[in-house]
């Protein structure tokens, strides 16, 4: 991984955002860390969050991927720029079984208008750690309000 | 499409795994329609599942297609089967924006062991419906309890 | 699907752009059909294009739908715009195995910058047509050429 | 990364079946490592497998990322079981500018039935090495000839 220097101010446009995305407060995540081209968020298991398993259900785990993957691509964006997710791939590895889950985003390439990440999400569950999901995904970089997506 | 013929019991094991769903619960999402290789969720808008612009959040419209095209998947397998997510891949088009929204998941390629569906999200606002997301899904019978998944 | 205009020229300047790629003519591809969002492209088997048990190699099959949904999302182009593959996933769902191949290439969604594609492959084979893979593909339009892609 | 072991005979195997894979011959590719897990192919450039612009085709990109991430995931399967790819996703990061090409396939996770791999294709000019392309990949490990895929 490279290191990179965000545009000034990233960590605090970052944090501003995250709050105000609703459903991320609803499924109880937070946003646990904040480096240029690298964001984790955090989230403890509950039980309204389910499949008919009683595992982490796909949707809740794409979320909080796609959300790391987005603030990563953000984090170095213009200050200017709004951010939207393109598209996203995610593979379910193993059953999100854990106490605790974690969500990794990482930029790949970091293009004018489109980014591209890497996102992990893994489970802890007695005190051992275990990926459990991992997703490719486009961000876009968006600053004109006329037509937000493509 | 093919007109398919769905195993007996279908729709009551699609509707009974639907409801323990906690998640779908949660979103406040709703069983409208079951077929055999068809399904149909439905979604009211809240003000707590958007993100930052105040369209639903990406994680949500994967939650309900996801779940969608699991279902459609699960209506073709053989009554002692479970169905899993293996991966999907979406493609957000359009902001999510309305005041209910509808996925749709359609079996592509049933498999004695994959399945491979195609999802649609369309959001509707005043009066009008428009397809927002697309997805591309791989689904998993599983009968072996040892394995979950792969 | 939406009957569609393409933008004055658009057949020409499709067939103009699959002449130029050196790398259809070397797996014998050929452009069978060209409407406004919508390619077809044909592929006549042949050895040298396997996988180790025979059939057409993935990265066959990956080649002719995504030019053909390339091509289908420069249809709607305007003029002066080059298309770019941003990104697509495909699922195998059957063996390639046939005599001759087809991959038809549609447009889901056309923006200004990013358009949408759902793309099929099909292979013949005693007389019989059958869908042997999916593909979800997202396309560029490029204008400025200091930036290729993204 | 794991350090992990082969099954016995791991090597030859990913090698006898990747001699017989004809399109990989076809296009110059070379199998140039092969590890527990991690394959190498690499691929000089020719003029006959460009697109429109002189780069290399997607198609060709992800065709020898599909065959590294496949001969990855065969090289942990075992003697007896034949690898077929499920599906791959491939973001085409930067255009394929160079005058040898490598991709690397690499496990993930590795599970009895599914395997998922990691796949980066990058290119060589002017003696540098830039990554154009990233790839997530599920492939199959098939025992039973009777349904060879799914």
């Amino acid at each position: 991984m490279v290191t990179r220097t965000g545009p000034l101010g990233f960590e605090a446009r970052v944090r501003a955002s995250f709050a105000q995305q609703a459903f991320m407060a609803a499924l109880g995540a937070e946003l646990a860390s904040v480096a240029p081209g690298e964001v984790t968020i955090e989230l403890p298991f509950r039980a309204d969050l389910t499949q008919q398993d009683g595992f982490l259900h796909a949707g809740v785990v794409a979320a909080v991927a796609d959300s790391a993957c987005g603030y990563a691509a953000f984090s170095l964006m213009p200050a200017d720029a709004r951010v939207l997710s393109v598209e996203f791939k995610v593979n379910l590895m193993k059953p999100a079984a854990g106490t605790r889950f974690r969500a990794v985003g990482r930029v790949v390439r970091a293009g004018r208008t489109l980014t591209v990440c890497s996102g992990e999400v893994s489970a802890e569950r007695d005190g051992r750690e275990t990926v459990v999901a991992l997703m490719q995904a486009t961000m876009m970089s968006v600053r004109d309000a006329a037509e937000p997506i493509g």
